[in-house]
C-alpha cells in the first residue's frame, strides 16, 4: 500500500466538483458533486443519535435498498435537521433534480447536509447548484480537491486523501475526502466522510469491511462530546480497476482491509486535529489493557475530559486531571498499579511494553520525578502524545482528540450570525 | 419547613472555624473545622471515580465502621489524591492530631480535601492548621462562615445554607456548606458537601435518606462532566434537638426528608450557577417521560453539551444543539413528536402539562415561529430553563449546568500555577 497524491477522483471512474450555491454564505463554495461513471456498489455507516437528519434517512435507505449508487450530492450551511417532513422533501426533489441532471436513477443518488439545525433549505438555489455541480465535473485531481473544500464548514483544513493497494496483481486505487471540526464525537461514524474506490468487491463484503473498520477509527475521535445528527461515512465502490472481487479470508480483503483502515485512521485523527479551535491533536493510546473495550473506553475518556484538554491548552503538565479521566471511565484498572506517560515520540515498542520512548509521569500511585521543563516542551508540541500503561493484559486501544481553548468557545458562542 | 440564617452552625452543639494554614498559598482561609460538642451519627456519600483520594477512603472506613463522629478537618489547595501510601498515611496522622488536640476518639475524626491532585501534604502545615482551628472553634454564625470560605477553591460565591423543620412539636435545625466550581459532575455526591443537623436519627435511616436523595441533587449537576476523585457529601447528626427518633414511613420521616432535599437541592444548584467561569445556571426540566431514568439521562444530556453550553454563553438560541443532545443521550423519546420551551420563569405547571409560562422554539419535528430578540432575552438571565415535553408518560426530572465560557478555559488551562 502507498499513499498518492489526491482524493476522491484518485480511482478511476471518479468525478468531482465544488461550486458556489449561495445556500446560506456568499462567496463560498458549498455544494460538491461526487459522480461515478459507472454505476457502484455502496456501503455506509449513520449517526447513532435518535435525532437524524433528513439526508441520513434519505442515504440510510439508499445503501441498504437501491442496487446500485453512482453519485453523491453534498451541501454545506444548513444540515437539514430537526425540519420535518419538508426536509425529506428536500431530500425527494434534489435527488429527482440531480437524477434528471446526470441521467441516473433517483434511487442512485445520495445526498449529505452539514450546518445549522433547523433551518430548512432553498429547493431552488439546490437545483441550481446541481446544475453547475453537473456541468464542471470531471476526473481531474483539482475537481476533487474543489469537492473537498466545499464540504468544510468551520474546519480549517482540507482532508482529503488517496492510496494505491495491489490485489492479486491488479493496482485498486481509494480516495476520500471528510469534514467536520464541532459537534464531533462520532458514534458509528463521523460527519460527512466519503471513500470512493474502483475496486470489485460486493456489498455485503464492503458493509461489514467498513462497520468493522469504524469502531477503532472514527469511532474513537471526539471534539466536544457531542454526536451529530447527521454524521455520515460513505464509500463507494465502482469496479473500474478490474480485480478478481474482494473475497472475505483472503490477503486480497485483507491487503484492501489494511487501505480502507489507513483512511479512515488518517482521516479521523485529521478531525481530531482540526477540531474548532484546537491548537493540538491529543492521542491516548492504552496499552495491557484486560479487555479490548476497557482500553477502547479508557483511551477515549482521556481525550473526552475537559480539564485534560484545557490543561494541553495550558501546556500545564497536570497529570490527575489524567488519571482523574481514567478513573471515572467506569472500566477495569487498578490506578496503585498503572503507569502513565508523555510519549516523546510516536513509538511501536509501547506495545511491547517499551516504555522507552516516553517520559515516566506517574506510577503505582504516586507522581514520579520528572522535568516540569521538559514536560511543558512536550504538551507545546502540535501531537500531545499520552500513554496508559494498565500491567493487566494485552489489549490496546488509541483515541484521538484536541485541546478546548478559548476560540473553540467563540466559534461556538456564536456559530449561526 | 423555613430557611434561617448561617450554616453549619445553625443546628444546636455544632462549632467550626476557618484559619490560614498556609497549604499551598499565602493569605488566604485554607482550612476548616467542623465539631460537635456531642458524638454524632455520620452518613456519607463518595465518589464513583475509580482514583479514589486518601480522605475519601478514610471517610468510608469511619462512616462505615465508626461508632460514632466528631470532628472534620478540611483542607483545600491539594486534593491528597493520587498519592499512595504516603498519602494515606496523611489521613492517619491528621486525625490522630485532630484526636489529641480535640480529645476525641482518632476514629471520630473526618477528613476532606480539595485541591491539585498528585501533590502530597505538609504535615507541619497541618497540624499547624489543627492547633490554631481547635483554638478558634465556636458555634457563631461567622466561625461557620470562615469554614465555608476556607474550603472554596475557584470557586466565587459562599454556599452555605440552613433551615428549621418542625419534627413532632421540635424544632429540628439542618446547616450546611458545599464547595465545587471544576472537576463537577457527580456520581453519587459532589465535591464536598457538609450538612449538621441536631435531630436524633440513627445511621442506617440517614444513610437511606442520603442515599436516596443525591439522585436528584448532587448527580443531577454538570459544570465540566470530570467526575471528581475527591467527591464527598457528609451529614453529622448530634442528637441535640432532642425530637424522637426519626423513623421510616412516618411524616416526622418526610418533613426531614423534605428538608435535607431543600438542602441538597439548593446547594448542587449553587455549585451548577458557581461553576468553573460561569455566567448563567442552566437548568433543563424533562417532563412527561416514559420513564425517571430516561427523564433524568435527557435532562443531563443537556446541561452537560458543551455546545448547547457554549450558545448559551452567546445568548445564541441555536435549539438545534438542544435537540441533538436529546438525540444522542440513548434514552428513550420521539424527535418527531416532542417540545422544547425557553421557560419565562420557574413553573410549577409544566408538570401538568400547562406550558403558557415558556416559549416554544420546536414542536413534533421542526422549529416553531418565536421572536429570536425575545429568545435572546431568555437567553441572557442568569438562570436559562429550558423545558422539554416528551408526551410519552407521566416522569420528569431536573438537571443544573452552567454556560461555557472563555473564563472556564482560562482557568483550567493554567490551574497549577
Amino acid at each position: 500500500m502507498k499513499q498518492i497524491e489526491g482524493g476522491i477522483t484518485a480511482p478511476k471512474g471518479f468525478e468531482a466538483a465544488g461550486v458556489e450555491a449561495g445556500i446560506k454564505y456568499e462567496n463560498r463554495k458549498d455544494m460538491a458533486l461526487i459522480y461515478s461513471q459507472k454505476p457502484c456498489v455502496a456501503a455506509g455507516v449513520f449517526t447513532s443519535n435518535r435525532v437524524k437528519a433528513a439526508p441520513v434517512k434519505w442515504d440510510m435507505q439508499i445503501v441498504e435498498h437501491s442496487p446500485y449508487a453512482q453519485a453523491v450530492v453534498v451541501n454545506t450551511g444548513i444540515a437539514n435537521a430537526g425540519t420535518g417532513a419538508q426536509g425529506m422533501q428536500i431530500c425527494t426533489d434534489t435527488a429527482k433534480e440531480a437524477a434528471k441532471v446526470l441521467n441516473i436513477p433517483q434511487d442512485a443518488v445520495l445526498i449529505g447536509s452539514t450546518g445549522v439545525i433547523g433551518a430548512q433549505l432553498d429547493q431552488g438555489k439546490i437545483n441550481a447548484g446541481i446544475a453547475k455541480l453537473a456541468q464542471k465535473k470531471e476526473a481531474s485531481k483539482a475537481a476533487g480537491t474543489d469537492a473537498s473544500i466545499a464540504i468544510m464548514t468551520t474546519d480549517t483544513v482540507n482532508k482529503e486523501l488517496a492510496v494505491e493497494v495491489e490485489i492479486a496483481g491488479v493496482i485498486v486505487t481509494l480516495g476520500a475526502m471528510s469534514k467536520g471540526s464541532g459537534m464531533i464525537h462520532p458514534n458509528m461514524c463521523t460527519r460527512l466522510g466519503y471513500v470512493t474506490t474502483d475496486a470489485v468487491i460486493d456489498h455485503d463484503t464492503l458493509t461489514e469491511l467498513l462497520k468493522n473498520d469504524v469502531v477503532d477509527t472514527y469511532n474513537m475521535i471526539s471534539v466536544d462530546g457531542d454526536t451529530s445528527t447527521n454524521d455520515t461515512l460513505l464509500v463507494l465502490a465502482n469496479g473500474m480497476a478490474g480485480n478478481d472481487p474482494i473475497r472475505k479470508g483472503t490477503k486480497e480483503y485483507e491487503a484492501f482491509r489494511e487501505a480502507l483502515h489507513y483512511i479512515n485512521e488518517t482521516q479521523a485523527k485529521r478531525l481530531a486535529a482540526d477540531g474548532e479551535g484546537a491548537m493540538a491533536l491529543i492521542e491516548t493510546t492504552v496499552v495491557h489493557a484486560a479487555g479490548k473495550e476497557d482500553a477502547r473506553t479508557l483511551a477515549k475518556s482521556v481525550i473526552c475530559s475537559s480539564l485534560t484538554k484545557a490543561a494541553v491548552y495550558g501546556h500545564d503538565s497536570n497529570w490527575g486531571r489524567i488519571l482523574c479521566a481514567l478513573g471515572y471511565a467506569g472500566a477495569e484498572f487498578d490506578p496503585e498499579h498503572c503507569a502513565i506517560y508523555y510519549g516523546k515520540k510516536a513509538s511501536d515498542a509501547i506495545f511491547e511494553g517499551d516504555f522507552a520512548d516516553g517520559m515516566l509521569i506517574y506510577e503505582d500511585g504516586t507522581g514520579a520525578p520528572y522535568s516540569e521543563e521538559e514536560a511543558t516542551k512536550l504538551l507545546s508540541e502540535p501531537e500531545v502524545r499520552i500513554w496508559v500503561d494498565l500491567k493487566m493484559g494485552e489489549d490496546y486501544a488509541t483515541a484521538w482528540g484536541c485541546d478546548l481553548t478559548y476560540d473553540y468557545v467563540k466559534i461556538n458562542a456564536d456559530y449561526r450570525s
